[in-house]
């Protein structure tokens, strides 16, 4: 990202911007057309987080899912960032145990819980965390269950060259249409590869997955099987408060989100054949969510509570530890004038 | 702050550049020579935090700090931000105990300690935090004894109107040379005023500081005296494992550096006579501190562990869940070509 990154969210404190953020945006339908692009769409972007859908597809395909008997609850699990909750610590542990595991299994590290409720308890529990709290436990798991499954030995599954990595380099390469190997290849925050692709691509994949045009009918099954857990489970995707938990609760069926670190964002819209994939320039969460919300509020046609919700997530007031608003996260003017002027269906 | 941000830390994933946080940096003198210009520095910038040295001008000026026997410790916390340690609220609650008063004369707002050791001690002893757990209790246990000194009623000291505020914006305007009214007022995250202000007037202001020219000799003195106490007892103006009291405890009396909010970041240089402000366009205080480092490694002739403690200051490592770096942040490649091109001195 260079000097091609336009300022697509501003902070405000009083009656002056305080801070920007500068971004990329791409809506793609199935077969790649530009339906936007703002700022260097074709720059090369890690995707962290926002792509674990694709990650989680070979625990479908291979049949995992269905000989561990997992249920929307735990394929949504395996789609997650999740805020280490009850609910989600006791779901991967249990996932893990179908498969005759336990978190001893899971390479992706430790981490305090990320939600604050099921932090403070923890620590009033006397407990620490473990790898069944980090944010990624379920895709762990869910990759785990693949290998066993295929009668793999899950050890060293974060690695490249592990069996369950190539299944999902072939998967990434099929959806987003490029290539995918070692040469774009760094390693995410949960020790698993995380690939340097075009953004581009990445919207053009969502809106593939989320039409299952231009997929054999196994994966785009796949594809919808996910997706559809994530619709009926989004509290197991992130969690309270959470953003993609809040959109996927309000808009089942008609807004697929998913965050990432770094400040990425994809997003797939099946009602209008749709991809979207953005990235903060600078990593940041705060504008990333701004981002997404302007997106899903010009995209959609949206009414009563659902359109005031997604209002609400493209401001977000600015607090003082008083409680009082002095400010707001919003997008841009520039921004949202290219959404404004731009006609997606 | 607009296009003319220049790209000064990036943050890398395996070899790659993943985000980039842009900003604006100036160095002066007191004279407000312009020794380095980088990016639109008259641009007009909350300083935050950053400036919490000039609101506790008056503490000092006003006699109110030796009145109540303020030392090195309670005055370092008068400029603090600090992480909400055992330390930091006892010596809070001590300072406004001196002037009779307790947590309710507070009006900063409550939050959880920012230390992550202190907040889970809280939490374990099933505590709740109060207002003397803000970061800025320090700062406003000062606003409070300054009033009571004065025989003023401290409440709604956090006002525009009321006279505490009007004593700092005064010292503002002296130190900085610019004016500081309500044209330019906004409402900081303590619920104080903060003034938008070109940066390189804070520049020029902390070189003023630092070697008390262009300043009454009353309000030399004072300046001196707070600046050695941060010096004397940087723990108190930060806290265990932050930027300032690292810096603070390395290079004392060669380096004054407070952070602030939103990226921002204020230093003086005695021995240079030279004062630096810096703002991260997006805000990130991952982004403010790499750059603060960069010029303090660029200004200063460091050896030994001086130098090692702040180079690594300047490239934070980028580390996954178990603890292996994959990347790392630090300053550019521009950035360092304009610092290595300045003279300094």
């Amino acid at each position: 990202m260079s000097e091609t990154a336009p300022i697509l969210v501003e902070v405000t404190r009083g009656d002056r911007v305080e801070s920007r953020h500068r971004g990329i945006v791409a809506i793609r339908d199935a077969e790649g057309r530009d339906v936007l692009s703002i700022g260097a769409t074709a720059e090369r972007v890690f995707p962290r987080s926002a792509v674990k859908l694709i990650q989680a597809l070979p625990l479908v395909e291979t049949g995992a899912a269905d000989a561990y008997h997992f249920g929307p609850r735990e394929l949504a699990l395996a789609c997650a960032s999740h805020g280490g909750e009850t609910l989600h610590v006791e779901t991967a542990a249990a996932m893990l145990a179908r498969a005759g595991r336990d978190v001893s299994a899971l390479e992706c590290g430790v981490h305090w819980p990320t939600a604050e409720d099921a932090r403070r308890d923890l620590v009033r529990a006397g407990g620490r965390p473990n790898a069944l709290h980090n944010n990624c436990s379920g895709k762990h798991a869910g990759f785990v269950c693949t290998a066993c499954h295929l009668g793999i030995d899950p050890a060293g599954y974060v690695g490249y060259d592990h069996p369950v990595q190539s299944l999902i380099r072939d998967a990434m390469e099929d959806v987003l249409g490029v290539p995918v190997d070692a040469s774009v290849a760094a390693t995410d925050g949960c020790a698993i590869p995380t690939y340097a692709l075009p953004l581009a691509a990445f919207a053009t994949g969502f809106a593939r997955l989320a039409t299952g045009r231009g997929l054999s009918a196994e994966r785009a099954a796949a594809a919808r099987t996910l997706m559809d857990a994530c619709f009926a489970e989004p509290f197991m995707v992130a969690g309270s408060d959470r953003f993609c938990t809040t959109v996927m609760r309000l808009l089942p069926g008609r807004s697929f989100v998913k965050t990432g670190a770094e400040g990425v964002f994809c997003a797939a819209f099946p009602e209008l054949g749709l991809g979207v994939a953005l990235k903060c320039e600078d990593g940041a969460t705060r504008a990333s969510e701004r981002m997404m919300a302007a997106v899903i509020a010009a995209l959609l046609s949206l009414e009563g509570e659902a359109a005031a919700t997604i209002a609400r997530l493209a401001q977000e007031p600015v607090l003082t530890r008083t409680g009082v608003a002095v400010g707001v996260a919003r997008p841009s003017g520039f921004f949202q004038e290219r959404l404004g002027a731009t006609r997606f269906n």
